[in-house]
């Protein structure tokens, strides 16, 4: 698969696995919505509760995994980097989606809401039985 | 719900989210077949190749988590433990397939065959846009 035939299937799943790392080392696995918005596959954001122990274990450890996945092919698409928790009134308009008052009752305002940007640095395709790896080009 | 539909739920999974921490600190996150035994929520077995990433991750940092989820039901449960690589010929036989040749030519006594074995410590459920914990009594 090359670069965007990747980014069309991350784009066409409706999930994605968020991982990162707790202060006793363990790692965290948690499903999440697809990203509001990406840049190639470089940068992801989504919208999350500021209270969640995902904002917690992410500020204190910013590494972090995306990992895309189709259980019908068994294709998988695993995307290494670092998340930033981003609180800024811009960041919180730039992704917001009418609807979403039902995570943030406040609105768009709300401190319970912020947005995780992630920057991605390696990619790795599990498909067939065989991975690749690629590189990102750090674009920040 | 309770440890017993927790078990049926994770039982029904086709498959599960694997994940461990690398050299750098980072977590990685691969899908795997379902697993091919298990003792409750606290023990689950896998095979895997002695040569693959995953291996050498768990060898020189044991903490893992497994993850099974339903993205119809949006019914995700983490499991948080450690891994333990185990290339005894009883272990390798306990878990053993025919057909598992297509992984391992070399059949049960492959030296790319290994087994998986891991204990969990603490088991979340998230559902219903809520989660709950349970930790898991040791019977090592």
């Amino acid at each position: 698969m090359n670069e965007a035939q990747i980014l069309d299937f991350v784009k066409s799943c409706g999930h994605v696995l968020l991982s990162s790392v707790d202060e006793q080392g363990f790692p965290h696995t948690r499903a999440m919505l697809a990203p509001r918005k990406n840049d190639g596959l470089q940068h992801f954001w989504h919208s999350t509760n500021t209270s969640s122990s995902k904002v917690t274990q992410l500020r204190k450890n910013p590494k972090a995994c995306l990992y895309f996945f189709d259980p019908q092919q068994f294709i998988g698409v695993e995307i290494i980097g670092t998340m930033t928790v981003l609180e800024d009134q811009a960041s919180k308009d730039l992704i917001w989606r009418t609807g979403d008052e039902l995570f943030y009752p406040l609105g768009k305002t709300d401190p319970d809401y912020c947005v995780l940007k992630f920057t991605g640095q390696v990619v790795r395709v599990y498909a067939n039985f065989t991975s690749q790896s690629i590189v990102l080009q750090q674009n920040i």
